[in-house]
């Protein structure tokens, strides 16, 4: 890092979001106070402030994150920092940004999947810009890593990856400049294999286990200094500046000319989206699009047709495909990354870390719930809801028709956080027409009337069950309230609130998920620390589903317009409607 | 795949889960009708089932799931099948079974970061019962694979992640039986990457974009059958017997002693896990401990010390983790995968798909929430109960005391499905002797009033800062019950239904915990469907944390004594509680 900082870190201290500065990401997050005592030594920060190290409201905290702004993406968790910067130098080569990754890996890290995702696809788009050095100390937390100090298998696994690969003494500062130099002149990603002594120049610290992650008392910092020789206390070291001057890029922008569909059409919410990305590419120049490699399944594939240099291929790797949106948006453009729901549990580590990353991108994830039909439980979301919900600042949306989808993808474009789509496999009748307006925390009411028995809440597929039950009870006499809950957080209070009012208090929400975590848990979070809230009934998937038809298994998991018009009967005659399970 | 059934695959039909048993599975599992061709030819099922496929009520589904019991894991989701066969080869060794794990991948799936995690592990542990064969079809979904019909990148990761690999011909019967012979043979695993024609035979299927998941017309079908010089619709296989004759296995039984904690004395409930595993080491010989390179910090290594041959280093691989657990236990052993509560998150499209191969095991996640203190946001699970309580079937378990979390250990490993226990960084007071009982889905009223105005509904260290509530607001003369909910799924819905009834229907939750899908959602879907639900005010976190000792992280959050004190004065004075956020 010394040798990285002094000689060949290109970047502007002053302007840490500067394009052209080369990124520095410690994807070993734990080693935090070396990045932070690098900060220190180009000025970045003074010495009070790196004695905050760890304290209540310092921006040093136990591991990295961008807070500080020269810290692009958290890291903590293992494996993440690789894949983010991934995304990175695929950023930069669209924009034509003459800027190195650096990234700083442990040896303990090298065991994650997530690190070959990102070795997998820097080989395969030769992402030369990716130079990567894993910090091989030869002990982990616990004890020694699976190779100790062999670096061939790390060398042999990032060649068969189609990257460059050396091992060499990581303290032998020659030796470190000379293999930055070929990195930095290199076709390939380049993977540094760093021999290296944990405590090095410490007697009592060197290549010793027991002192991950522990302080050292005065006296032994008092007695490793003096074995250091007493280094001089104020280090300042001059980085160089970035390779080419910043040139503010503005994004090209047009009109977004929002796809119409005509009201009672069958379309699929997961085509809107795919229509929406399109005309949003058209709109503006830093939206990108990012596939787990089922694009004709999301409708991505849209976006592809429209605008190829802009989309891109991440493969069957989740974890990497919501990494390299991670990474991509630190260089200001707007990610959008799309795969089937059920796989962005594969990379829930990722989304809970992007929060933590004050990133800004979108998930959309397609063939939500037992509605999907027969491919069966492993292809349908039914935590997604849940997952989502629970991470800091998300935005969670999930439309019942083309117009609403459409709408929302545009939306999702200029919001804040993680904001996440849930899509439909299977058609559904287009609902509204294309001058309806759909705010963010919004909800539409569908059918109401003074003498509403009780308010359907649903989202997605549920609603036009929900719609179904609405025409079936009116035949007997029965009003219910219809509301379309699109935007499930932030969730329309307001709305809920009112139908609890005027709805007899009672509400029935029915929801393609599982009972917990999803839009039943939503509406309930409404009433937190309300005085006398409604009964809530909630419709959710109880069983593990099988293969059938979507009408089958809506009906088998007891979501179907029959069930909800049922509850609602219950409710008509004064019963209570279905409990908890 | 024929050659494997006609000549290679030890196998009793009769007797699917008997121990000697090959062990087979199709990683890709979207090739489910190839596995039920190949279960029809063995005469494991007739013409009439296979006719089911994807229908309602087949046990055939789209992908394949332990619904049949020749299927040990569900595959479906890319990568996972190979990490499982991991699970079982470290389990045939433990257990000292002669079988091989035969895997079918997908070329598409070598994309995965799972997929290598099991590599390495696999290569490192020198699993030879493991043969890998990669159809390397060159297609996947939506158009070709990264190194297409390039063997040389996936057989030299393979080596370079200390296997066997060979190229062959995946059309070549002969070469694929002496490649299946020298696997066999070999000390190592071995990846055999076998170059085949999507379709190949049928002129126009063959090595065609197009064609994934779709199947044929009737006419089509005819075309199909006829130019492959329509083969004999009952082909009937004869599978070779295990290799060695099964003796039912009996784990050793002992008495469990569980660990004893005086009465307010301080322990963290990590370390009462730690404890409780070793005692049931002692107890039950089918008990097994996976670790992700963290046993020190979760005190699994307790069981490490006492018995290492069934602790298994799982290194930081997460993923792996899971997937080998829920291989293991398809052997008949009981898992418990412990790491921090935090990096499940990384596995948890592994644990969904382990509640769908009906798997059962424990896991156990320490350093819940913000009161791990300086570490940072990175390493505080506040997602993991929305996570674990949105898994079909799940039991999700958070104990305050020593006492609690040891005896739920013990529990934990007789109980059924996916069950999870959050334990605590910090030590906390023991709350109760060694002579009281915790039943899943039960409680413990610690502090109650005919006076009580509210009742404190808590959870691990909430539940400590509950108690000196009591105490501060006991001092104004303020009754207020406490309940410890070590259970959050199944909740003791009686007993929160009592705090309701008896407290005012006043409930106060505090959760150290994002206040989606946790503590907060648990109690409100006790209520779901019943009239007059009681008023729920929670207390959660709802800011992002930063570093800070636990004390000033637990205030900050608001889920602190001094908050829940405030909280509950609010209600005593007859306003509202916290809303939600």
């Amino acid at each position: 890092m010394a040798v990285l900082l002094s000689d060949h870190l290109h970047y502007d201290w002053k302007a840490p979001h500067g394009p052209d500065n080369d990124r520095l990401v410690f994807s070993k997050g734990h080693a935090a106070p070396l990045l932070y005592a690098m900060f220190k030594a180009a000025g970045a920060i003074a010495d009070e402030e790196l004695l905050t190290l760890r304290k209540r409201g310092s921006r040093l905290e136990g591991h990295p994150t961008p807070g500080l702004p020269w810290v692009d993406v958290a890291t903590g968790s293992l494996g993440q920092g690789i894949p983010a910067a991934v995304g990175m130098a695929l950023a930069a080569r669209l924009l034509d940004l003459d800027l190195r990754c650096w990234v700083l890996l442990g040896d303990s890290e090298m065991a994650e999947g997530s690190v070959y995702e990102a070795f997998e696809l820097a080989g395969f788009y030769r992402l030369s810009s990716i130079i990567a050095i894993v910090d091989m100390n030869r002990l982990g937390q616990r004890g020694p890593t699976m190779a100790q100090w062999d670096g061939e298998p790390y060398a042999a696994r990032a060649r068969a990856f189609g990257w460059n690969a050396q091992i060499l003494d990581g303290h032998d500062r020659e030796a470190i400049h000379r293999a930055y130099q070929e990195a930095e002149a290199s076709s390939r990603p380049t993977c540094l294999v760093a021999r290296t002594r944990k405590g090095a120049g410490v007697s009592f610290l060197e290549d010793k286990e027991g002192w991950h992650g522990k302080a050292l008392s005065a006296d032994e910092a008092k007695r490793a200094l003096a074995e250091l020789g007493d280094p001089a206390g104020d280090l300042v070291v001059e980085t160089r500046r970035p390779r080419q001057a910043s040139a503010p890029r503005t994004p090209s922008a047009g009109a977004f000319t929002p796809p119409r569909y005509e009201v009672g059409t069958k379309v699929a919410t997961r085509e809107a989206f795919g229509d929406a990305l399109r005309a949003l590419g058209a709109a503006r120049g830093d939206v990108v699009v990012l596939d787990g490699e089922v694009s004709n399944s999301t409708f991505s594939e849209r976006f592809l047709k429209a605008d190829a240099a802009r989309f891109f291929e991440i493969y069957i790797a989740e974890q990497q495909l919501v990494s390299a949106a991670v990474g991509m948006q630190v260089l200001g453009l707007r990610p959008f990354a799309a795969t089937f729901a059920a796989f962005f549990s594969r990379a829930y580590d990722q989304v809970r870390m992007a929060a933590i990353s004050r990133a800004h991108l979108g998930l959309v994830g397609s063939h939500a719930g037992v509605s999907i039909g027969e491919d069966g439980p492993s292809q349908m979301a039914l935590e997604d809801l849940a997952m989502m919900r629970a991470v800091h600042g998300s935005t969670v949306l999930y439309p019942s028709c083309a117009t609403t989808a459409a709408e929302l993808t545009r939306q999702m474009a200029s919001r804040d956080g993680i904001t996440y789509l849930r899509t439909t496999r299977e058609k559904t009748p287009v609902l509204y027409g294309s001058e309806e307006r759909f705010a963010i925390g919004g909800s539409k009411v569908l059918r109401q009337s003074p003498r509403d028995v009780a308010a359907v809440l649903a989202a997605g597929v549920t609603l036009h069950e929900a719609l179904r039950a609405h025409a079936l009870l009116e035949g007997e006499g029965l009003a219910v309230r219809v509301v379309d809950l699109y935007s499930v957080k932030p969730i329309d209070a307001v709305t809920v609130e009112a139908c609890a009012r005027e709805c007899g208090g009672q509400l029935v929400v029915v929801e393609d998920h599982w009972p917990q975590g999803g839009l039943g848990d939503a509406v309930c979070e409404v009433f937190a620390g309300r005085p006398s809230p409604p009964s809530v009934a909630r419709l959710g998937v109880r069983d593990m589903p099988g293969s059938g038809t979507p009408a089958q298994l809506l009906d088998a998991a007891g979501i179907s317009a029959e069930h909800i018009a049922a509850a609602v009967r219950r409710i008509g005659r004064g019963g209570t409607g279905p409990g908890g399970g």
